[in-house]
């Protein structure tokens, strides 16, 4: 099956994306700079591992979200957030719709190109706090792009019934070098350690049993 | 109801605005630029509009899709067919998912502005070979919207019910100027007259008994 796969560079992403070259045929990694403090700090990767696995690799630019969308996680919000990711105030960091936005433009863009199916990363430990990472946001969505568009494109969740810790086993499977991603909301030099998504992430390592070769602050 | 108002310039849109200016608290009208042959026409008619009516205007630049999405509307794509508007050489004028990326696009906006909904001007006549205008799609869209916000955001399709001439009736009870709207996909100077919107748009004219203001080539 053809596929448009949604990669930020993140580690799940990456997983996605090494997951479907092996089951798909993936005619494209896709990313999206949308403004976030990190994007410069992702995307990279995303494009390493897409030249890596010989497959194009696109960024679409959506600077229009940091100026008119809120969030802490954009270069116009407020401080990052520090703590346990699936705390209350991690909520600063959700950007409205986001996950609807970018499947909806790889929707377009794999009809355009002749695919037959999207691939992102969700997984079941996606959070409660994000409103579109939940399955009652995913299944209508779902049936939308299939009925949006002729070639009735798949929305392909690969990870659905697994968690983080699973996905990072997967990768080592895989050969992922996780090195070569990135986490941290923070987007500084190296990753904080104390934000939501580097507490996940070393999480994730450790529940695995894999090394973490992540440098933190 | 606070909503964001989906306006391209054109005569549904257009009317869809003051009907829900009158209707509901309207805090932004939004069109999009994604590179199509005659959104330099359409889009000043938007803006003129919101403004007449002291609503903000925003244009949010898409570009990216005349890049990479496929369609004879887009600049890089090939010619507008001449013909009806139902005819199977229309579908050449099909922009891949747009409106689901419209609608994803400002559901993210109406959240991050504290809206409680969406207005777009879909209507029971728009057609069969626009996968992305069937209540198919439309039905799991709004769900999708609504589950993926955190306010629950709804999508209002006030003329879901009724066909391009009542829209006409319906902006000529509103006072709409339709000498401020375009249609015409092939961006010229004043309307061809001869391409499927075109086409339409005087049909609708003619079946609603109201007097076409527009200049056709």
């Amino acid at each position: 099956m053809k596929t448009v796969v949604l990669v930020s560079g993140g580690m799940d992403s990456v997983v996605a994306l090494y997951d479907a070259a092996e089951k798909n045929e993936v005619i494209a990694g896709l990313s999206f700079d949308y403004g976030s403090k990190h994007n410069h700090c992702e995307i990279p990767f995303a494009k390493y591992h897409c030249e890596k696995l010989d497959i194009p690799h696109r960024t679409i630019p959506l600077q229009f979200m940091n100026d008119c969308f809120d969030s802490h996680l954009l270069q116009n919000g407020g401080e990052i957030p520090e703590g346990h990711y699936e705390s209350e105030n991690m909520k600063q960091t959700v950007v409205p719709f986001r996950n609807g936005i970018m499947l909806a433009i790889a929707a377009g863009f794999a009809e355009s190109q002749n695919a037959e199916a999207v691939t992102i990363a969700a997984h079941s430990g996606d959070h409660a706090i994000y409103p579109d990472c939940r399955s009652e946001f995913m299944d209508p969505m779902s049936k939308a792009i299939a009925a949006g568009t002729y070639a009735n494109i798949q929305l392909l969740r690969p990870f659905v019934g697994i968690r983080k810790e699973d996905i990072a086993a997967r990768g080592e499977e895989l050969n992922v070098d996780f090195s070569q991603t990135w986490s941290c909301y923070k987007g500084g030099e190296i990753h904080c350690g104390k934000c939501g998504t580097c507490v996940e992430r070393k999480e994730a390592f450790a529940l695995a049993g894999i090394p973490d070769p992540t440098e933190y602050l």
